[in-house]
């Protein structure tokens, strides 16, 4: 049985009768097949990149997994037509944490048409791409079964600035958005999603090590997209994740390295890690105060214990 | 007594009654402040650097030294005229190879006018820039006395396309251009020059790790300067330097990286690394032939004594 995907946050999307992808239960996403280059090309990345025995499976691991073409019904009732058949990657996961970020300065290429450079070029001077090097395209953050998603409109999200993206990364590991948007964000995840010793900061670092020898592959228009269990969260069981997609204008690197995909990945990474760091000193802080231990705040009913122990 | 500088290699020259810097026999390169903006710039760059107390010790020494404005005469008889009185960087060195390298797969920032945009984005895209993430502006390698200085000219340095920069960089750190200087270069001085614990690339290594952080400044259009002694580089005693040079165009970084000049100098790193692996690989071939010892090559009459005492 397919479905309008629950959790996609930029992108083409299926509702309201028009052309997206599709998901099914057995954990497959359907991404229609763009009939001009970018479907050809994306599959030729697909079927390149994994077909490359110098790709070493720690990379792989950050790729979706694919399977090839399939006609399926398009979700705009336009009848049978071409799907691209990945891993639907929040398979399984009840409620996730998720953002959509837009890597790179520069999302037109060389070899493009003038009009197409100049469409990007326009994107890109307008967002924060050009100054930060990347740009947030989508976000959706879980809060608690009664107020569900923080998910603000493309409108605000493509005006982000730098403060706003700041500010968007850290409502994204937050727990206090339900209560005041505007109030300043707890982080309180922070150390579990990004900084943990499997978080996102490490997978972007090992991402990031990979981008610094790799000359195969050039990432334009690509996105980085990370997610985890908010519900688990608290119990340090977030599992987040740092996945690649979006392979629509992914060029031949002829021997140069991905600067342009590298530059904007270091600049998330100087983002995040400021995150972490700033974290981790009010976790000291905390930890002398006696409200967090191992990493994680005490109950209250912890501390009250504390309290009479002293 | 001030002159034209001998070794440089790109930029405004004061050659032939034009405007140009000039160096003294103390050391000092006089540069002629530009009365637009750029001048502007450049000096409150150095006096910002400078009076950072933020910036690291081992990252200064990457920069020239500064020592204030001076009024002098210019050398297009134009009369007296203010000037960045700069150290002279290749001051004490008498036959140094040298090569400038604009960083950066954009030359042009946000805040600049229309037409300066357009005019640096042609150029971006009209160079190797914008393909590699930086371009070779000028470069000169010393031979020997009888052949003196292999030099292409403006116009060739100019229309390299990657190859002509792989081969620029290999050709930078060889002995037999003189000969013919289209015949494969021997990359002779790659381990002394490139490789060395002190050399090039670990120099590079050490400037990326500051720019993975640092977020003050944003460096466009600003050269990377390499240079050595050839003559002393058979003795392995080549002193190898990288320094930053340029600064017309540097700009606040608002907190974020400078992920243009990184992810242009993560490629520039790339090359130089594949360079020195590759001699690494004939160092192994010529080690095991018994042509090399301790990174050097014997003279002939060491490898006929070797060839005695088997």
């Amino acid at each position: 049985m397919l479905k309008v995907p629950d959790h996609q946050v930029a992108g083409h999307q299926a509702d309201r009768g028009k052309l997206g992808p599709l998901v099914d239960d057995s954990g497959r996403f359907y991404k229609p097949l763009q009939s001009d280059q970018r479907g050809d090309t994306e599959v030729a990345f697909y079927e390149s990149f994994y077909s490359n025995t110098e790709i070493p499976g720690h990379i792989r691991k950050f790729f979706p997994g694919f399977h090839g073409t399939q006609i399926i019904e398009a979700s705009d009732g336009s009848g049978p037509q071409p799907h691209l058949v990945l891993e639907d990657l929040v398979a399984g996961r009840m409620n996730p944490s998720v953002m959509d970020i837009k890597i790179g300065s520069r999302t037109w290429y060389p070899e493009a048409s003038e009009q197409y450079i100049q469409k990007c070029l326009g994107k890109d001077r307008n967002s924060t791409s050009v100054s930060m090097g990347f740009r947030i395209s989508g976000l959706k953050v879980y809060q608690n079964s009664e107020a569900g998603f923080w998910q603000p409109e493309k409108k605000v999200v493509y005006s982000f600035n730098a403060d706003g993206v700041r500010s968007a990364l850290r409502k994204f590991v937050s727990s206090n958005l339900s209560l005041d948007p505007d109030a300043d964000p707890d982080c309180l995840y922070a150390s579990t999603v990004y900084g943990h010793r499997g978080g996102i900061l490490a997978q972007l670092l090992q991402l990031k090590e990979w981008f610094e020898v790799q000359t195969n592959y050039h990432f334009y228009s690509c996105s980085l997209l990370i997610f985890y269990d908010t519900e688990s969260a608290l119990d340090g069981r977030a599992h987040p994740k740092v996945k690649l997609v979006d392979f629509a204008h992914v060029m031949d690197g002829h021997g140069v390295i991905d600067h342009n995909f590298l530059g904007g990945l270091c600049s998330v990474i100087k983002f995040i890690r400021d995150i972490v760091d700033e974290d981790n000193k009010c976790a000291k802080c905390e930890v002398n105060l006696g409200l967090k231990e191992n990493g994680f705040y005490k109950s209250n009913t912890e501390i009250e214990l504390d309290y009479e122990a002293s």
